[in-house]
C-alpha cells in the first residue's frame, strides 16, 4: 500500500466515524422481514377495527377508554410482549359518558338533528320542548337586554362557521413539491406571536362568552347549542362544553347547516322550537388516568437497559370513534411492535410501546408518564440516561412521507439512511421543521428525542379530526400496513444502534 | 339598385324566412332590461329560503307541500300574476309526514345514529328496545333458516353501499371538454338495454328482497333498516318504504357508515342492540296532488291565445328541505316570471308558470296536468294547438351552460341566437341530446316541445340528490341568479317569435 492511499484511508476511517456510519447502516436482512411480516400478515386493520367499530369512542375517563385498556393490555399479553401494565399516570379527575342523544327542530317543522351533548356536561334527563332564542350581542351591555327572557328556553350564540359547498377534494397526499417545500426551515423575517388587537379581541370574545354563560346560568336556560367546524354534510366537531364539571348546563354539539338554519329562521322572525333529550352519566369511583405499557426486553446484556419507545394515544373524542384520532396511529404501534416480536427481528435495547390517554385535554398521559419515569422532581434520574428515542403517530390515517427532526440536525444523518428502503412507498422526505401537537413533545420537552413523522393529509383537517365521522371507513389500510412497517424499521434501527439516539444540547442547563 | 344586388338581396331574403331568422332575432333591449332585474334586484335567494330553511321538507301528500302550495300561490299574487291557481291533477292517494325520527345504537356502546323513517312507514310509537339481526341469505332457502328468530328484532339486509374516502372534490363544473362533447349525439353501436342475464339477476334480487319482507312481516320485527347512496360522512339517501301503505312495517334509512358499522359488528359475532323512537302519521283528509299555476296574459290580441310555459316541481323528499332538487327549479322559475312581470318586458303569448307535485313519484303532477289540459282522452285537443313550449329545471342549483334539443334539431337556430347574450355568463352549449328524468318530459311525451337545461353538475350526483344535507347551504346564489335571467329570456323569445316553438313530426299519426 502506498503512503497516500494509508493516509487517506485513515482520513475516511476517522470521518466515518465522526459521522456515526455505523449507526446509519441499514439492517436489510431485518428490514426484510419485518417488510414480509408487516405486509403479507398484517393485522393493522384488525387492531384498528376494535379500537373503533368494537369498543368504541374511548374519551378520557369514560367507559370506552376503560375496554380500551383491557383490550390492547389482554392484546399485547397474547402477543408474548413482557411488562405488560394498564399504568396510572395521576389523576385525571372526571369520568362522563353520553348515555342518549335526541335533539330535534319541531316548529316550524319536524326534522331530527344531527348533534351530541358536549364534553363533561350536563343532559336534559327528560324530554324538553323549548323556544329557541338567538343571543346577539355586541357587549355587557346588549347582553343584559336578554334578563329575564332566557328561563326554559334553548339558547344560540353567533357563529362564523358555515357549511359551505366544497369544490376541493375532503382527501389529498402531499406532492413532490409540498414535499420538497417541506425540507425547508420556516423562518420568520417578522415578529411572532399575535398582535395586541388580536389578543384583546380574542380576551375580549372570551370575556363575552364567559357573561353570556353566567347569564343562562342564572337564568336557567334548558339549553345551550353550538356548532363548530368539521365539514359539514353532516359531519360536525366535538368539544368541550363551556364548564368541565358537573354543575355545567346541557349543551350540544349539532351540525352546522342545522345550527344556521336555526339562526337564519331566527334572525328572520320566524319562531324556532327545539325538542331534546339527553342523558349524560359521570363516574366517580375511578377518576385516574391510565397509560397502556409493554415491553419487548432487549437482547444485548451491556444494552437491554437502555430504551427505545413507540406511542400513540389511545384516548379519543367521542361524537365518532376517533378512527383517524387515534385509532389509527395506537393500531399502528400495536402492529409495529407486534411485527417486532413476531419477525423475531434482533432488538439489542428494550423496546417499549406506550398508547397514552389524556392527550386530547392536554398530553396528560405521556406528560406525567416522563415526569414519573424519567424525572426525579425537576432534575433527569438515571432512566433518562438510558433513554434513547421515542416514536410517536397522530397525524390521521394518511401513509408516512417522512420524518421531522425537531430541529436536531444530528439525526439528520440516520433518517436519512434508514428511510432509504421506504423511498419505493414514497417516504422519503426528513425534515428539519418541528412539529407539535402531541405526545413526542413530553420527550421533546425535558431534552429527550421525541419523533413524529410527516403523513399524507387524507381528509385529517377536512373531515375527520374530532368530528362525528372519525369513524373505521376513513382509515386507509394500504397506508396503515405501511406506517407500521416504517414505525417498526425505525425502531429496530434506533434499538440497535452502537449510540443512543443524538439529543439535542443541554435541555436542563438552559433552564 | 343594380340587378344583380337585387337578385342577391333577394335571395337573402328568402333564405332568412327559410331559416326563421325572424324568431331567432334577439330582443337585446328585453335582454338588457332582464339582466337588470334579474342581477340588481334578484330576490331568488329569497324565494329559496322560503321553500327550505322556512317551509322545509316538501314530500307530496305532506304538510310542507301544503305550505308551499300556499306561500307560492300567495306569492304569485302578490306579484301581480293573473288567474293563479292551486289547481288539482287528480287523486295522490296518500299524505304523510314523520313526526319524531330518534335512533341509536346502544350495545356494544352508545351512539345516535343518523336516520329518519322512509317514506310512507310506520313509527314505533314508542321507545323499543331489540337486537340488530344481519339477514344474510342467498336464497329462498336460506331465508327460511331465520323463521323463528326474528320477532321484535331489527333486520338488516346485505348492501353494496359503501361510504369510502374521495380523493374527489363533491362539488364540480363542467370543462369547457366536456361541453363540447355533449355536443354530439349519443349514436350506441351495440344493443339497447339490459342483457338477459342481467334482468334475471335484477328479478332474482327483488324477488328475495320481497320474500325477505313477507318473512320480516310475518315475523313481526320490530323494524326495517336500510342504507343508501348519498355520499357518506353524515350524508344519506331518502327512499320509499318496501310498501307505500299503513300496513307498512317500522322501516329507517340510516347513514351509511352507521349501517356499515353494525354489519361489521354482527357479523364478526358481536351483539348489536338499537333503541328507536319514531312517529308517523298518515293523513287522510284531502288526499289530492295540486299543482300550483299563475300566468301573464300575453299583450297581443292575434297571440295571447297561445302559450308558452316554465316550471318545475315543488315536491321533494324529506330528510333535507329539498334545496337543490327541487327548490333550486321553482325559485328559479318563480324569479323569472318575477322578473317577466316586473322589467315590463314585452310578452306577446301568454306565459303561465307551474309547480308540480307528485314529481319524485314518477311525474304525476306534470303528466296529470297536460293530460288534462291538452288532451281529450287520447287526441291533442285544441289547447295543444295553440301551445308553444314548456321549459323546466330540475338538474340542481349549478348555473345553466346550455340547452337539450330533445333530438329536434329544428330548434337549433333559435336556441343558438338566443344564448348569445348569456356567453359572456358561460352559456353557450346547444346539444341534440336528450335529456330525462323530469317534467319537460310529459310535454314531449304528447309532442309538445319541452325543454330541460344544461347545468353544472355542482353536488348533486354526489351529495345533494334526495339526501338529509339537500339544504339551503348547497344552493349557489349566483347561479341561481345566472338562471332565473336565462330561464325569462328563453321565454321572452319564445313568447314574441312569429311562429310557435318547431315542433318533433307527427307524434300522434306515429301511434
Amino acid at each position: 500500500m502506498k503512503r497516500g492511499t494509508l493516509f487517506f484511508a485513515l482520513l475516511l476511517a476517522v470521518s466515518i466515524q465522526a459521522l456515526g456510519f455505523q449507526n446509519t447502516q441499514v439492517d436489510y436482512d431485518a428490514v426484510y422481514r419485518i417488510k414480509d411480516e408487516g405486509f403479507n400478515n398484517s393485522q393493522v386493520m384488525d387492531i384498528a377495527w376494535n379500537l373503533t367499530d368494537r369498543i368504541g369512542p374511548r374519551l378520557t375517563g369514560s367507559e370506552g377508554l376503560k375496554n380500551a385498556y383491557d383490550w390492547t393490555s389482554a392484546t399485547f399479553k397474547e402477543w408474548g410482549l413482557s411488562n405488560v401494565e394498564v399504568q396510572p399516570w395521576g389523576e385525571f379527575g372526571k369520568g362522563w359518558d353520553v348515555r342518549k342523544a335526541y335533539i330535534a327542530m319541531t316548529v316550524p317543522y319536524y326534522q331530527a338533528l344531527i348533534g351530541i351533548p358536549k364534553a363533561w356536561t350536563l343532559g336534559t334527563n327528560k324530554l324538553v320542548s323549548a323556544e329557541v332564542v338567538y343571543v346577539d350581542a355586541a357587549d355587557e351591555a346588549a347582553l343584559s337586554e336578554y334578563k329575564g327572557k332566557l328561563k326554559g328556553k334553548v339558547v344560540m350564540l353567533p357563529t362564523s362557521i358555515e357549511a359551505k359547498t366544497t369544490f376541493e377534494a375532503d382527501a389529498r397526499r402531499f406532492t413532490d413539491e409540498e414535499l420538497d417545500g417541506m425540507t425547508k426551515r420556516n423562518v420568520s423575517g417578522g415578529g411572532s406571536g399575535w398582535s395586541a388587537s388580536r389578543i384583546a379581541e380574542y380576551r375580549r370574545a372570551a370575556r363575552m362568552r364567559n357573561a353570556a354563560y353566567e347569564l343562562f346560568k342564572s337564568e336557567g336556560v334548558a339549553m345551550v347549542l353550538n356548532t363548530h367546524r368539521g365539514g359539514g354534510q353532516g359531519t360536525f366537531f366535538t368539544s368541550n362544553g363551556s364548564r368541565n364539571d358537573d354543575s355545567a348546563l346541557p349543551e350540544m354539539e349539532i351540525a352546522p347547516e342545522h345550527y344556521n338554519r336555526m339562526v337564519r329562521l331566527v334572525t328572520k322572525g320566524e319562531k324556532v322550537m327545539i325538542e331534546a333529550d339527553t342523558k349524560t352519566s359521570f363516574h366517580t369511583k375511578d377518576q385516574k388516568g391510565y397509560n397502556v405499557i409493554a415491553e419487548i426486553p432487549g437482547s444485548d446484556p451491556s444494552l437491554k437497559d437502555e430504551v427505545v419507545m413507540l406511542g400513540a394515544h389511545l384516548d379519543s373524542w367521542f361524537a365518532g370513534t376517533g378512527a383517524t384520532d387515534n385509532a389509527a396511529g395506537s393500531a399502528a404501534m400495536m402492529e409495529a411492535i407486534r411485527i417486532l416480536k413476531e419477525s423475531g427481528v434482533e432488538l439489542k435495547r428494550t423496546v417499549r410501546v406506550a398508547l397514552w390517554s389524556g392527550e386530547e385535554q392536554g398530553l396528560y398521559g405521556s406528560r406525567n408518564y416522563v415526569q414519573n419515569t424519567f424525572m426525579n422532581d425537576k432534575a433527569p434520574n438515571g432512566e433518562w440516561e438510558k433513554f434513547s428515542a421515542y416514536f410517536n403517530m397522530d397525524n390521521g390515517t394518511g401513509a408516512i412521507r417522512g420524518i421531522y427532526l425537531q430541529e436536531n440536525e444530528a439525526a439528520r444523518p440516520l433518517f436519512e439512511e434508514w428511510f432509504k428502503p421506504f423511498h419505493e412507498i414514497g417516504a422519503s422526505t426528513v425534515t428539519i421543521r418541528n412539529t407539535g401537537g402531541t405526545d413526542h413533545q413530553a420527550f421533546d420537552g425535558i431534552g429527550l428525542p421525541g419523533y413524529q413523522f410527516i403523513q399524507d393529509p387524507i381528509d385529517y383537517g377536512t373531515r375527520t379530526h374530532h368530528t362525528n365521522m372519525d369513524l373505521y371507513e376513513r382509515l386507509q389500510a394500504a397506508d396503515m400496513k405501511k406506517n407500521a412497517v416504517i414505525i417498526a424499521t425505525m425502531v429496530m434501527q434506533t434499538a440497535n444502534m452502537d449510540e443512543k439516539m443524538p439529543r439535542k444540547p443541554k435541555v436542563f442547563e438552559n433552564r
